[in-house]
Protein backbone atom coordinates (compact mmCIF):
# COMPACT_ATOMS: atom_id res chain seq x y z
CA UNK A 1 0.00 0.00 0.00
CA UNK A 2 3.08 2.49 1.05
CA UNK A 3 4.68 1.87 -2.42
CA UNK A 4 1.41 2.34 -4.53
CA UNK A 5 0.86 5.51 -2.46
CA UNK A 6 4.44 6.70 -3.54
CA UNK A 7 4.21 5.86 -7.09
CA UNK A 8 1.16 7.56 -7.56
CA UNK A 9 2.82 10.75 -6.14
CA UNK A 10 5.46 13.27 -7.95
CA UNK A 11 8.74 12.05 -6.48
CA UNK A 12 10.10 15.56 -6.12
CA UNK A 13 11.65 16.37 -3.01
CA UNK A 14 9.45 18.99 -1.58
CA UNK A 15 6.88 16.22 -1.24
CA UNK A 16 9.77 14.04 0.75
CA UNK A 17 10.50 16.92 2.64
CA UNK A 18 7.16 17.36 3.68
CA UNK A 19 6.10 13.94 4.46
CA UNK A 20 9.63 13.33 6.67
CA UNK A 21 8.75 16.14 8.59
CA UNK A 22 4.85 14.85 9.06
CA UNK A 23 6.89 11.11 10.04
CA UNK A 24 8.80 13.20 12.75
CA UNK A 25 5.86 15.00 14.26
CA UNK A 26 4.17 11.75 14.71
CA UNK A 27 6.74 10.17 15.82
CA UNK A 28 7.15 12.77 18.80
CA UNK A 29 3.34 12.47 19.22
CA UNK A 30 3.51 8.58 19.56
CA UNK A 31 6.37 8.89 22.33
CA UNK A 32 5.07 11.35 24.07
CA UNK A 33 1.23 9.82 24.45
CA UNK A 34 1.33 6.53 22.99
CA UNK A 35 0.27 5.31 19.62
CA UNK A 36 -2.84 3.68 20.67
CA UNK A 37 -4.16 7.07 22.30
CA UNK A 38 -2.94 9.26 19.38
CA UNK A 39 -5.26 10.23 16.80
CA UNK A 40 -4.90 11.02 13.29
CA UNK A 41 -6.82 14.49 14.07
CA UNK A 42 -3.83 14.86 16.30
CA UNK A 43 -1.04 14.08 13.51
CA UNK A 44 -3.06 16.61 11.43
CA UNK A 45 -3.11 19.15 13.85
CA UNK A 46 0.68 18.63 14.90
CA UNK A 47 1.30 18.70 11.10
CA UNK A 48 -1.25 21.77 10.19
CA UNK A 49 -2.83 19.87 7.81
CA UNK A 50 -6.87 18.65 6.73
CA UNK A 51 -7.36 14.80 7.01
CA UNK A 52 -7.49 15.02 3.11
CA UNK A 53 -4.02 16.76 2.73
CA UNK A 54 -2.59 14.86 5.53
CA UNK A 55 -4.08 11.30 3.18
CA UNK A 56 -1.84 13.04 0.64
CA UNK A 57 1.29 11.82 2.61
CA UNK A 58 0.67 9.07 4.74
CA UNK A 59 -2.25 6.67 4.22
CA UNK A 60 -3.05 5.46 7.74
CA UNK A 61 -1.84 5.34 11.25
CA UNK A 62 -0.47 1.74 10.81
CA UNK A 63 1.45 3.33 7.10
CA UNK A 64 3.26 5.85 9.76
CA UNK A 65 4.37 3.63 12.46
CA UNK A 66 6.23 1.42 9.46
CA UNK A 67 7.61 4.85 8.36
CA UNK A 68 9.11 6.25 11.63
CA UNK A 69 10.88 2.30 11.74
CA UNK A 70 12.39 2.80 8.33
CA UNK A 71 12.68 6.57 8.98
CA UNK A 72 15.73 4.89 11.12
CA UNK A 73 16.18 1.56 10.04
CA UNK A 74 16.42 2.37 5.88
CA UNK A 75 19.95 5.10 6.15
CA UNK A 76 20.97 2.45 8.94
CA UNK A 77 21.18 -0.19 7.01
CA UNK A 78 22.58 1.38 3.96
CA UNK A 79 25.42 2.45 5.68
CA UNK A 80 25.70 -0.49 7.40
CA UNK A 81 26.33 -2.44 4.03
CA UNK A 82 28.76 -0.20 3.18
CA UNK A 83 30.45 -0.51 6.04
CA UNK A 84 30.37 -4.26 5.62
CA UNK A 85 32.23 -4.01 2.34
CA UNK A 86 35.39 -1.92 3.35
CA UNK A 87 38.35 -3.46 3.47
CA UNK A 88 39.22 -2.83 7.24
CA UNK A 89 39.64 -5.71 9.99
CA UNK A 90 36.32 -7.07 11.46
CA UNK A 91 36.39 -5.02 14.91
CA UNK A 92 37.34 -1.56 13.00
CA UNK A 93 34.08 -2.07 10.45
CA UNK A 94 31.84 -3.60 13.71
CA UNK A 95 33.18 0.10 15.58
CA UNK A 96 31.85 2.10 13.21
CA UNK A 97 28.62 0.01 12.49
CA UNK A 98 28.04 0.34 16.65
CA UNK A 99 28.89 4.28 15.95
CA UNK A 100 26.35 5.00 13.22
CA UNK A 101 23.45 2.56 15.03
CA UNK A 102 24.41 4.57 18.37
CA UNK A 103 24.09 7.66 16.34
CA UNK A 104 20.63 6.28 14.88
CA UNK A 105 19.27 5.43 18.10
CA UNK A 106 20.61 8.45 20.09
CA UNK A 107 19.65 10.87 17.39
CA UNK A 108 15.88 9.51 16.70
CA UNK A 109 15.07 8.23 20.14
CA UNK A 110 11.27 9.42 19.50
CA UNK A 111 11.40 7.09 16.41
CA UNK A 112 13.34 3.96 18.44
CA UNK A 113 10.54 4.49 21.43
CA UNK A 114 7.86 4.18 18.99
CA UNK A 115 9.19 1.53 16.91
CA UNK A 116 10.72 -0.83 19.79
CA UNK A 117 7.13 -0.56 21.80
CA UNK A 118 4.67 -0.93 18.76
CA UNK A 119 5.98 -2.61 16.59
CA UNK A 120 3.33 -5.80 17.13
CA UNK A 121 0.67 -2.99 16.04
CA UNK A 122 2.18 -3.83 12.39
CA UNK A 123 0.23 -5.99 9.95
CA UNK A 124 0.86 -8.22 7.22
CA UNK A 125 3.83 -7.15 4.97
CA UNK A 126 4.39 -4.68 7.26
CA UNK A 127 5.08 -6.74 9.86
CA UNK A 128 6.98 -9.26 7.38
CA UNK A 129 9.16 -6.20 6.39
CA UNK A 130 9.84 -4.19 9.44
CA UNK A 131 11.59 -8.45 10.60
CA UNK A 132 13.16 -9.05 7.21
CA UNK A 133 15.03 -5.17 8.01
CA UNK A 134 15.75 -5.91 11.23
CA UNK A 135 17.37 -10.05 10.57
CA UNK A 136 19.41 -7.64 7.90
CA UNK A 137 20.64 -5.69 10.32
CA UNK A 138 21.42 -8.55 12.68
CA UNK A 139 23.35 -10.41 9.70
CA UNK A 140 25.90 -7.54 9.48
CA UNK A 141 26.35 -8.18 12.89
CA UNK A 142 26.60 -11.76 13.27
CA UNK A 143 28.64 -11.74 9.80
CA UNK A 144 31.26 -9.05 10.94
CA UNK A 145 31.88 -11.27 14.67
CA UNK A 146 31.93 -14.60 12.57
CA UNK A 147 34.49 -13.12 10.15
CA UNK A 148 36.38 -11.74 13.03
CA UNK A 149 36.77 -15.52 14.34
CA UNK A 150 37.50 -16.74 10.66
CA UNK A 151 39.96 -13.90 10.42
CA UNK A 152 41.87 -14.84 14.10
CA UNK A 153 40.97 -11.30 16.08
CA UNK A 154 38.09 -12.83 18.30
CA UNK A 155 37.24 -16.12 19.75
CA UNK A 156 33.82 -16.37 20.48
CA UNK A 157 31.74 -19.48 22.17
CA UNK A 158 28.24 -19.17 21.67
CA UNK A 159 28.00 -16.51 18.34
CA UNK A 160 23.73 -15.80 18.11
CA UNK A 161 23.85 -15.27 21.90
CA UNK A 162 27.18 -12.34 21.65
CA UNK A 163 25.72 -11.24 18.60
CA UNK A 164 22.66 -10.70 20.97
CA UNK A 165 24.60 -9.15 23.95
CA UNK A 166 26.49 -6.70 21.06
CA UNK A 167 22.98 -5.63 19.96
CA UNK A 168 21.20 -5.35 23.41
CA UNK A 169 24.37 -2.72 24.59
CA UNK A 170 23.28 -1.24 21.91
CA UNK A 171 19.59 -0.91 21.41
CA UNK A 172 18.85 -0.09 25.62
CA UNK A 173 20.64 3.02 25.19
CA UNK A 174 17.53 4.24 23.76
CA UNK A 175 16.27 3.76 27.46
CA UNK A 176 18.53 5.99 29.03
CA UNK A 177 19.40 8.02 26.60
CA UNK A 178 16.08 9.97 27.24
CA UNK A 179 18.11 11.06 30.12
CA UNK A 180 21.12 11.83 28.72
CA UNK A 181 19.79 13.27 25.18
CA UNK A 182 23.19 15.12 24.24
CA UNK A 183 25.23 12.06 24.91
CA UNK A 184 28.16 11.76 21.85
CA UNK A 185 27.43 8.43 20.04
CA UNK A 186 31.14 8.00 19.43
CA UNK A 187 32.34 8.26 23.02
CA UNK A 188 29.69 5.58 24.04
CA UNK A 189 30.43 3.50 21.42
CA UNK A 190 34.08 3.72 22.25
CA UNK A 191 33.48 2.57 25.68
CA UNK A 192 30.77 0.05 24.82
CA UNK A 193 33.62 -1.57 22.07
CA UNK A 194 36.44 -1.21 24.51
CA UNK A 195 34.18 -3.22 26.62
CA UNK A 196 33.25 -5.89 24.03
CA UNK A 197 36.02 -6.10 21.68
CA UNK A 198 38.26 -6.41 24.60
CA UNK A 199 35.76 -9.65 26.03
CA UNK A 200 35.86 -11.32 22.84
CA UNK A 201 39.27 -11.02 21.90
CA UNK A 202 41.75 -14.06 20.81
CA UNK A 203 44.11 -14.50 22.86
CA UNK A 204 42.64 -12.64 25.99
CA UNK A 205 43.60 -14.21 29.55
CA UNK A 206 40.09 -15.55 30.91
CA UNK A 207 40.10 -15.55 34.56
CA UNK A 208 37.66 -12.63 35.67
CA UNK A 209 34.74 -14.25 37.65
CA UNK A 210 35.37 -17.45 35.86
CA UNK B 1 -2.38 4.98 48.75
CA UNK B 2 -1.30 1.94 48.40
CA UNK B 3 0.21 1.50 51.76
CA UNK B 4 -2.70 2.99 53.38
CA UNK B 5 -4.75 0.23 51.32
CA UNK B 6 -2.57 -2.64 52.70
CA UNK B 7 -2.52 -1.38 56.27
CA UNK B 8 -6.92 -1.68 56.10
CA UNK B 9 -6.26 -4.73 54.92
CA UNK B 10 -5.97 -8.22 56.76
CA UNK B 11 -2.38 -9.40 55.72
CA UNK B 12 -3.28 -12.52 55.23
CA UNK B 13 -1.87 -15.06 52.74
CA UNK B 14 -4.64 -15.89 50.74
CA UNK B 15 -5.49 -11.96 50.14
CA UNK B 16 -1.28 -11.16 49.04
CA UNK B 17 -1.63 -14.59 47.02
CA UNK B 18 -5.02 -13.69 44.97
CA UNK B 19 -3.45 -9.98 44.96
CA UNK B 20 -0.77 -10.88 43.88
CA UNK B 21 -2.67 -13.10 40.90
CA UNK B 22 -4.41 -9.92 39.43
CA UNK B 23 -1.22 -8.53 39.41
CA UNK B 24 -0.19 -10.61 36.73
CA UNK B 25 -3.44 -11.00 34.95
CA UNK B 26 -3.03 -7.25 34.44
CA UNK B 27 0.57 -7.66 33.52
CA UNK B 28 -0.71 -10.25 30.72
CA UNK B 29 -3.45 -7.87 29.94
CA UNK B 30 -1.05 -5.04 29.63
CA UNK B 31 1.42 -6.52 27.67
CA UNK B 32 -0.51 -8.04 25.40
CA UNK B 33 -2.95 -5.15 24.18
CA UNK B 34 -1.64 -1.84 25.91
CA UNK B 35 -1.93 -0.53 29.15
CA UNK B 36 -4.01 2.54 27.97
CA UNK B 37 -5.99 0.21 25.55
CA UNK B 38 -6.94 -1.92 28.82
CA UNK B 39 -9.58 -1.37 31.00
CA UNK B 40 -10.17 -2.04 34.66
CA UNK B 41 -13.28 -3.71 33.45
CA UNK B 42 -11.25 -5.84 31.43
CA UNK B 43 -9.08 -6.71 34.35
CA UNK B 44 -11.94 -7.40 36.27
CA UNK B 45 -13.32 -10.27 33.96
CA UNK B 46 -9.80 -11.79 33.75
CA UNK B 47 -9.69 -11.90 37.57
CA UNK B 48 -13.11 -12.87 37.54
CA UNK B 49 -13.80 -10.33 40.22
CA UNK B 50 -16.70 -7.40 40.27
CA UNK B 51 -15.63 -3.76 40.48
CA UNK B 52 -16.50 -3.82 43.80
CA UNK B 53 -14.22 -7.15 44.69
CA UNK B 54 -11.48 -5.84 42.17
CA UNK B 55 -11.05 -2.73 43.86
CA UNK B 56 -10.85 -4.80 47.26
CA UNK B 57 -7.63 -5.81 46.21
CA UNK B 58 -6.19 -2.89 43.80
CA UNK B 59 -6.72 0.77 44.04
CA UNK B 60 -6.53 1.99 40.25
CA UNK B 61 -5.09 1.39 37.28
CA UNK B 62 -1.97 3.24 38.15
CA UNK B 63 -1.54 1.49 41.30
CA UNK B 64 -1.51 -1.92 39.13
CA UNK B 65 1.21 -0.81 36.78
CA UNK B 66 3.67 0.21 39.98
CA UNK B 67 2.20 -3.39 41.55
CA UNK B 68 4.02 -4.91 38.16
CA UNK B 69 6.96 -2.87 38.80
CA UNK B 70 7.18 -4.14 42.31
CA UNK B 71 6.62 -7.62 42.06
CA UNK B 72 10.18 -7.29 39.84
CA UNK B 73 11.61 -5.32 41.51
CA UNK B 74 11.34 -5.76 45.35
CA UNK B 75 11.91 -9.31 45.22
CA UNK B 76 15.16 -8.77 42.61
CA UNK B 77 16.12 -5.84 44.58
CA UNK B 78 16.18 -7.92 47.90
CA UNK B 79 18.43 -10.93 46.46
CA UNK B 80 20.39 -8.47 45.17
CA UNK B 81 21.19 -6.75 48.71
CA UNK B 82 22.03 -10.14 49.96
CA UNK B 83 24.76 -10.64 47.01
CA UNK B 84 26.54 -7.64 47.74
CA UNK B 85 26.55 -8.96 51.45
CA UNK B 86 28.87 -11.71 50.63
CA UNK B 87 32.19 -12.57 51.30
CA UNK B 88 33.12 -13.25 47.32
CA UNK B 89 34.69 -11.58 44.92
CA UNK B 90 33.38 -8.56 43.24
CA UNK B 91 32.93 -10.31 39.94
CA UNK B 92 31.48 -13.40 41.71
CA UNK B 93 28.78 -11.02 43.07
CA UNK B 94 28.14 -9.47 39.79
CA UNK B 95 27.45 -12.49 38.28
CA UNK B 96 25.34 -14.00 40.70
CA UNK B 97 23.08 -10.65 39.88
CA UNK B 98 23.11 -10.87 36.75
CA UNK B 99 21.63 -14.53 36.98
CA UNK B 100 19.04 -13.24 39.16
CA UNK B 101 18.38 -10.28 37.01
CA UNK B 102 18.22 -12.25 34.26
CA UNK B 103 15.83 -15.20 35.86
CA UNK B 104 13.45 -12.11 36.43
CA UNK B 105 13.57 -10.57 33.01
CA UNK B 106 12.86 -13.45 31.31
CA UNK B 107 10.63 -15.37 33.85
CA UNK B 108 8.65 -12.02 33.99
CA UNK B 109 8.76 -10.73 30.94
CA UNK B 110 5.36 -9.23 30.56
CA UNK B 111 5.93 -7.14 33.72
CA UNK B 112 8.95 -6.21 31.97
CA UNK B 113 7.43 -5.37 28.66
CA UNK B 114 4.67 -3.28 30.83
CA UNK B 115 6.85 -1.07 33.22
CA UNK B 116 9.96 -0.34 30.94
CA UNK B 117 7.04 1.03 28.16
CA UNK B 118 4.43 2.71 30.64
CA UNK B 119 6.51 3.54 33.71
CA UNK B 120 6.05 7.53 32.32
CA UNK B 121 1.87 6.93 33.18
CA UNK B 122 3.17 6.99 36.72
CA UNK B 123 2.79 10.03 38.56
CA UNK B 124 3.70 11.42 42.18
CA UNK B 125 5.10 9.42 44.65
CA UNK B 126 4.71 6.23 42.55
CA UNK B 127 6.96 8.14 40.00
CA UNK B 128 9.00 8.82 42.56
CA UNK B 129 8.81 5.12 44.32
CA UNK B 130 10.26 3.85 40.82
CA UNK B 131 12.92 5.71 40.05
CA UNK B 132 14.69 5.32 43.14
CA UNK B 133 14.07 1.50 43.43
CA UNK B 134 15.94 1.26 39.91
CA UNK B 135 18.99 3.41 41.27
CA UNK B 136 19.24 1.67 44.24
CA UNK B 137 19.25 -1.41 41.67
CA UNK B 138 21.99 0.57 39.92
CA UNK B 139 23.77 1.85 42.85
CA UNK B 140 24.61 -1.89 43.76
CA UNK B 141 26.03 -2.92 40.12
CA UNK B 142 28.05 0.31 40.13
CA UNK B 143 28.74 -0.54 43.92
CA UNK B 144 30.46 -3.84 42.72
CA UNK B 145 32.17 -2.39 39.55
CA UNK B 146 33.79 0.17 41.92
CA UNK B 147 35.03 -2.46 44.07
CA UNK B 148 36.44 -4.67 41.58
CA UNK B 149 38.60 -1.52 40.62
CA UNK B 150 39.60 -1.24 44.29
CA UNK B 151 40.61 -4.77 44.61
CA UNK B 152 42.64 -4.91 41.74
CA UNK B 153 39.99 -7.10 39.61
CA UNK B 154 38.37 -5.00 37.01
CA UNK B 155 40.22 -1.46 35.19
CA UNK B 156 37.58 0.92 34.44
CA UNK B 157 37.57 3.96 32.03
CA UNK B 158 33.94 5.35 32.40
CA UNK B 159 32.34 3.87 35.65
CA UNK B 160 28.81 5.32 34.95
CA UNK B 161 29.04 4.35 30.81
CA UNK B 162 30.45 1.08 32.04
CA UNK B 163 27.70 0.33 34.50
CA UNK B 164 24.84 1.42 31.56
CA UNK B 165 26.57 -0.97 29.18
CA UNK B 166 26.37 -3.94 31.66
CA UNK B 167 23.07 -2.85 32.61
CA UNK B 168 21.32 -2.45 29.54
CA UNK B 169 23.30 -5.38 27.54
CA UNK B 170 20.79 -7.43 30.95
CA UNK B 171 18.22 -5.07 30.18
CA UNK B 172 17.59 -5.36 26.61
CA UNK B 173 17.12 -9.55 26.90
CA UNK B 174 13.33 -8.99 27.75
CA UNK B 175 13.24 -7.79 24.49
CA UNK B 176 14.40 -10.99 21.90
CA UNK B 177 13.40 -13.02 25.09
CA UNK B 178 9.47 -12.25 23.94
CA UNK B 179 11.19 -15.42 20.65
CA UNK B 180 12.92 -17.25 23.04
CA UNK B 181 10.65 -18.10 25.93
CA UNK B 182 12.80 -21.15 26.79
CA UNK B 183 16.34 -19.41 27.16
CA UNK B 184 18.05 -20.48 30.78
CA UNK B 185 19.32 -17.16 32.39
CA UNK B 186 22.02 -19.52 33.82
CA UNK B 187 23.36 -20.08 30.10
CA UNK B 188 22.31 -16.26 28.84
CA UNK B 189 24.15 -14.48 32.37
CA UNK B 190 27.29 -16.83 31.51
CA UNK B 191 27.58 -15.40 28.26
CA UNK B 192 27.24 -11.72 29.22
CA UNK B 193 29.33 -12.21 32.11
CA UNK B 194 32.02 -13.86 30.02
CA UNK B 195 32.12 -11.26 27.50
CA UNK B 196 32.29 -8.32 29.91
CA UNK B 197 34.46 -9.22 32.52
CA UNK B 198 37.01 -10.36 30.16
CA UNK B 199 36.20 -7.06 28.80
CA UNK B 200 37.29 -5.02 31.97
CA UNK B 201 39.69 -7.23 33.34
CA UNK B 202 42.68 -6.03 34.57
CA UNK B 203 45.74 -6.80 32.95
CA UNK B 204 43.83 -7.60 29.51
CA UNK B 205 45.99 -6.69 26.63
CA UNK B 206 43.50 -3.56 24.69
CA UNK B 207 44.22 -4.35 21.26
CA UNK B 208 41.19 -5.63 19.14
CA UNK B 209 39.81 -2.51 16.89
CA UNK B 210 41.74 -0.07 18.92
Amino acid sequence: MVGRTRKQRPSNTQYAIRRNEIVDQAAELFARNGYAATGIREIGDAAQLARGALYYYINSKEALLEEIHDRVMDPLLEEARKIKALECSPSARLRMISEVLLRAIIERRDHVWVFLHEYRSLTGQRRVNFKRKRAVFEKIVGDLLAEGVDEGEFEIDDPPMTSLAFLGMHHYTYQWVQRHPDMDPKIVSDIYCGIFFDGIRVGRDKKAGS
